[in-house]
């Protein structure tokens, strides 16, 4: 195949960044391929100033693109779920790759699209809709191809990432002030509740389970917590005792089932993921044959997110146009529909705040708590006392998600335990 | 295809790795791919004993795998560039698809066997010559194929980078004893030269280099500096001042040509790759689209390697036994002689440590000196007076390599200066 031809749907941010970076490393691509990737038609309401279109067919109709005989590969960076998924079912049907960066996309209807690619023949490809930049749709599903994959943990949301990381760096600033930061900023939408909230993070988690495990996409099952809780003092308690505060979206294969929950974790200082700082993304996985890896990078913007679409597009080139890879990362009849853990039967290690009144006995008494409901303490720090209250920190050892539930129940019934009890994972991998 | 059947030539720690991984992941390979990898023969010259070779084809004679006409790829784990090369030479004309980890292969003879591949049809992949279990060939030449790379720079080698951090963390343990424990872990050969003067670094960086600039491989034009020169006071003070030791593989793309070198480096604290300890690798690369991303796991091990290498077994599985991808990365005729910078063309900032005898005018000779060569002072640190001598820590800004050496001779030349001075350069990626 000596040329390939693509259509773009959207010219927003990235769209324009794909555009862009077929034109300006179209050599080098050449040269790396043996081949040339043609724009054949851009589709979008409005032209982008950043791009100069004026050799290139647009259609204000998006739906010119999939009934446009000369291209080859779509490529969907309109976003959403209504008229994207009507958009990449036609393409499809025309027998047209897909290439997208849409993870809610994939993660809510990827079942019907993989099976309707497989069918037409095509490759579905959303290298972009996970981590930017960062290849690590290619390492899950072809670097480790030969790996059982146990467990998987990421920073996959930038958002969260900055702020906490901000929070952490000022050491002064709340989580309100500085999510106005990330939103003036672009980090942030108006709207933040998507990013902040983890919904964002278990779209791309629902991608990572599948491809890492071969289980069905199943969004609906991620256990989701935000950050909006997370207080600078949590920070700094954390930090005191060795570990950093993360929102990290995980994946677990155990006996009992998978685990799949985005929720705030201690992660200690030392370990990799803890380095991540800013809109930096990474994704960690631990797989039976090469142990730890992990793949580090920006996870947005228009470069990088082009970056992957990009390398999806020469994908396809390189397979001279064949569905090459199995869309899903397994055979589809290979798919299975693992059962997903109840969070309330998940084990962890938990970090504990709280505050209790200044009386004799109150150790005594969270103390007595904790252990009738089995849970060792690995970590029990006493604050100075501040306007008649003492802050208290516990780390414990891993229990289950229902036995620490009941103990902060019990405690924070207690008279001396004022208010409710800050209650954050800590991570034990 | 349904099937692809492989030859391992080899069956030391590696090849045991590579056959008990294909045993042990055939149904999670088959689900990921709806194929099977079967092991059709054995070449060895004796058992290994964690291998069960009953049902087995097992032949003394590793040529007899390339002229088995059953066998689809030869998978090569003997090592060494004598029979490997003669090997893989009759395998790829045999019109076999070969397998290999071997670095010193791919960087000594890549360009002749990359040639007789392309004529020949076939695959020659090496995904575990470099970083053991991290897929980074794959990141660079597929993940970032849309990308111009500028920059990468990696800790390649596990055997320094275990010494580099056991040195850092006793504290008090010079090179030669943890040099020695390293050997005594197998971590080291019993001939250590190869890993510890950067031999071993420079091979795997000729092949990063040439398949992230499309160069020719050049293995002689690698600058290599060893660790065996670092000390622990080097590390302390490295350390006071905001930065560690590492030994890093650096290639970088300017106007003046490639440049292409191993050599320890101080890197800030809180780099990414400031974090890789232990046998640990990583590869961090900068690229104009994606920007900065990195690569990390283990460097070395029969899982990891086997990992590699199984992964890229089943991408030749998968593009169903076509050569899916320019075996060098690049289509051949696209492959630059890039010019590589000689060293004292090349700029770096350095660390300097040297000690002076305890005299009024000293610092003033020695900042003259510097001056004299245009070279800035970024950092300057007096020690305590020590036997009467007194440690000076001198971090520069950015100078020529021939500038700091000519410096270099006139502060040793200066009577009040003890000894040679210590020289590292310092990374101002």
């Amino acid at each position: 195949m000596d040329q390939l031809a693509v259509g773009i749907c959207g010219l927003g941010t990235v769209g324009a960044g794909v555009f862009n970076l077929l034109e300006k490393n179209a050599e080098e691509i050449a040269r790396k391929t043996g081949a040339r990737i043609r724009i054949a038609q851009v589709g979008c309401r409005r032209d982008n100033p950043h791009c100069d279109l004026t050799n290139i067919a647009v259609s204000r109709d998006i739906y010119a693109l999939v009934n446009n005989p000369e291209i080859d590969v779509i490529i969907e960076l309109i976003g959403g779920t209504d008229d994207a998924l009507t958009l990449v079912k036609q393409a499809i049907a025309n027998k047209k790759h897909v290439v997208t960066a849409n993870k809610a996309l994939i993660a809510l209807h990827g079942a019907e699209l993989f099976q309707l690619a497989d069918e037409a023949g095509v490759s579905l490809k959303y290298e972009a809709a996970i981590a930017g930049g960062i290849p690590v749709v290619k390492a899950i599903r072809e670097g480790l191809a030969g790996n059982k994959v146990e467990f998987l943990a990421g920073i996959i949301n930038g958002t969260t990432n900055f702020i906490l990381t901000e929070m952490e760096t000022a050491g002064d600033r709340s989580f309100a002030d500085v999510l106005k930061e990330a939103q003036d900023l672009g980090y942030a939408e108006a709207d933040p509740t998507f990013d902040i909230e983890g919904v964002d993070a278990a779209h791309k988690l629902t991608l990572l389970a599948s491809m890492a495990f071969g289980m069905a996409l199943n969004f609906g099952a991620v256990y989701l917590e935000g950050i909006s809780k997370i207080t600078v003092q949590d920070i700094k308690y954390a930090e005191e005792i060795g570990f950093k505060i993360k929102h990290l979206g995980i994946a677990r294969q155990t006996a009992k089932g998978v685990e799949l929950r985005v929720h705030p974790t201690l992660i200690e200082k030392s370990a990799m993921l803890a380095q991540v700082n800013g809109v930096m993304n990474a994704v960690m996985v631990i797989s039976d044959a090469a142990g730890e890896t992990m793949y580090y990078g920006a996870g947005a913007g228009a470069g990088p997110t082009a970056s992957s679409v990009v390398a999806d597009v020469v994908d396809i080139l390189r397979a001279a146009g064949d569905a090459q890879i199995e869309n899903a990362g397994f055979v589809l009849g290979a798919i299975q529909d693992l059962p997903v853990t109840n969070i309330s039967a998940i084990e962890s290690a938990y970090y504990l705040r709280l505050n209790a009144l200044d009386k004799p006995g109150v150790m005594a008494q969270i103390s007595t708590i904790l252990s009738q409901h089995n849970i060792s303490i690995e970590t029990l720090i006493q604050k100075d006392l501040h306007k008649g209250e003492v802050p208290i920190i516990i780390v414990t050892d891993c229990v289950l998600e229902q036995a620490i539930n009941a103990a902060i129940e019990e405690l924070e019934a207690l008279h001396e335990v004022v208010g409710k009890l800050m209650r954050i994972r800590v991570a034990t991998f």
